[in-house]
């Protein structure tokens, strides 16, 4: 990954719903750093129109930033704009029916990954040192992979949502999107207020069977490399785990039983979120999303109980399985960003979304922290390999992809 | 506390906005028990009015259930209303300007506490077997404490939060409160979806100091009893503990620390979840009420960062600090009810509100379970003790309540 990307100017990237201007409140860790912030994140003055026209006319402007913007501008940076975001946050794809499909420079035929997608975007282009994202079922992590850039999705309940947006609050994160492992790192570590050491001596890392199983061939190739670098590092310390032999699951389960409790858990939340909203504004949305939305709002919610207890008992089981220097390792996409204009409107159907959600589940489900690092490509555009730590432990995290990324 | 209280009608309570009867969705845990829900958690096809006429006028009826509410309703209970809260749940004293305030039915002249005050009330005066309410900064133990009820606010972030109006998102509980420890288990362990033990071995018990210290004479006084049959009981592995001591803090900083620490958060979130819809609506706000969001509105943003690098720093000295069997136990509140009419405007001000969020900043800002136990009365009003546990200890917590409360 040493060619550096071309420089796209804010218009060629699409990335930006409004260009500003925002001076540090303060100086410290980031001073000097430019970033960007998903339009799903309060900016004081402007209205956080979540990727719908209709959400943009309903709802007045943001009385204040959101905390995580006010922590990042008192650390030094300055913040540059707006990024799009696929509609209500509800999407993995970049490609938003109303505002566009920002560019995916490393890959200028494919979808940029959502739903934080103009904020990877922005990072990719050149445009910003850093972004701030959500992820709620991969909307940092997938788009991150898919631009060729480093995305953390923190551990849940660590960073304040206070002003932004919610999508599925069991599962909502605010991360962060760079172009570096040194740049996330800072970035991070002032959302999460934790210091992230110099350096950080792993335990045992383990290489998930399911994920590696469940991706395309092509990528399972592309990953035998910097997979055999892990081996070699690690050497004594690594090991292949079965993530259903921790949790109680059948070996040949896959990853459905946590693609399932996924869903079941978000569907549910989504429509009490933003459910009322769409039934009273009756809103113009995009055929992607309003598929999206019929399937929450038909969902049979007595099942949603059945859901949670199935995320505590995964949830307990890592906690009891990961100590705090262990690492679970998986790809964190199952193919390279699809071309555009190629993906299911179903999002239950076709061989991307499942698939995509079923990774991205593990780290949700658990409440644990991931890290997606750019480590290859296929058909020339960039796929990430993904670090998850124990709950709580990102700054070990961060500090461990942080001495990888230098190697 | 061996009197059975006087049966009110619902009428009589003012306990409830409306009175209804939703139908169990499934058989469970809860067969036979009825339960209330603050009227800032959602029941389909009705607004959450959240204690303030221009919310209930300027938002539609809600899509759905919140999640909390189907959980239990799939568990066997029967729905029979949603009761008053203090507006936007910003507050603990349970006098709302415009829905007024709910019968204490233990000392009718003193205030239910809030801002689950009707859910308090509807407990106390026997006309649901549990309620669900709402705990930022106090809103289910203060009430619990007053109205001589059991009350749970569970660890942070395990119960979800979808379908419920945000207030703080960093502190925001949903939690139970009931008449008898066996149902406050029975409720929560649905909520949480864990199974309480049948038995739960306790390690060491610490009495807090610098909570003692802050109370009434006469609160200090009521509890020297129940601390003493505590004594008695966990003789060889209770001890008086400094909270200061084990987070680093001056041993004479009493818990200004915690105070300041979660009212900077909670003031900089509640501006970012509500200030948006103040300044758009105009509300009409009652004196207290709009005092309190004056405050919030002029706070100093910049320091929010101060605020969570001072959570983290104490949430990981009580993670290192307390075991999984162990206990922290203080007072719930500093004093009984205050009487009607008597709080000051100012939340800053007084001897009452800096008091109250003092001893509950606790568990607040260290994200931990509490659950207030009735046992004892000050001027013939009920004041509650407490139990804190160690993140994500919650089955263990209301197993050790149980058996005290079977004592």
């Amino acid at each position: 990954m040493s060619v550096p990307p071309k420089i796209f100017t804010a218009s060629e990237s699409g990335a930006f719903v409004e260009q500003l201007r925002l001076e540090p409140t303060g100086s410290g860790s980031l001073d000097g750093l430019t970033f960007a912030v998903k339009d799903l994140i309060d900016i004081k003055g402007y209205v956080s129109g979540c990727g719908n026209p209709t959400w943009q006319e309903t709802h007045p402007p943001a009385a204040a930033h959101a905390v995580g913007v006010e922590q990042i501008l008192a650390a030094g940076a300055v913040c540059l704009g707006k990024t799009v975001t696929d509609e209500l946050a509800f999407g993995l794809d970049g490609e938003n029916h109303f505002y566009g499909t920002p560019l995916n420079p490393r890959a200028p035929d494919r979808v940029p990954g959502g739903s934080s997608s103009g904020s990877a975007s922005a990072v990719a282009c050149g445009l910003v040192d850093f972004a701030l994202g959500t992820d709620t079922g991969g909307s940092v992590r997938v788009p991150a992979s898919n631009c060729g850039l480093f995305g953390i999705r923190p551990t849940h309940d660590r960073v304040s949502l206070a002003g932004v947006n919610p999508l599925a609050l069991s599962f909502d994160t605010l991360g962060v999107l760079a172009g570096s492992a040194e740049v996330l790192a800072r970035a991070a570590a002032v959302l999460l207020a934790v210091e992230v050491p110099e350096t950080a001596p792993v335990g045992t890392v383990h290489v998930l069977q399911e994920p590696l199983a469940l991706v395309d061939a092509e990528v399972r190739e592309a990953l035998t490399k910097p997979l055999g670098r892990l081996r070699q590092r690690f050497e004594g310390s690594l090991q292949e785990t079965s993530i259903n032999a921790v949790v109680g699951e059948a070996p040949d389960a896959g990853l459905q039983p946590w693609y399932e409790t996924f869903i079941t858990i978000q569907w549910a939340e989504i429509w009490s979120s933003l459910g009322t909203w769409v039934e009273a504004a009756r809103p113009d949305l995009g055929p992607r999303t309003r598929q999206n939305f019929d399937m929450t709002r038909t969902q049979d919610r007595r099942q949603v109980g059945a859901g949670v207890r199935r995320r505590e008992r995964y949830f307990c089981a890592l906690k009891e399985f990961l100590g705090p220097r262990d690492l679970l390792v998986l790809p964190t996409v199952p193919a390279p960003a699809p071309l555009k204009g190629t993906l299911d409107l179903n999002r239950t159907q076709g061989n991307y979304y499942p698939r995509a959600l079923s990774l991205t589940a593990i780290a949700g489900v658990a409440r644990l922290p991931q890290v997606t690092m750019p480590v290859a490509e296929v058909k020339g555009a960039p796929v990430g390999l993904s670090l998850i730590a124990a709950h709580g432990e990102d700054a070990f995290l961060l500090s461990a992809v942080r001495a990888l990324a230098d190697d």
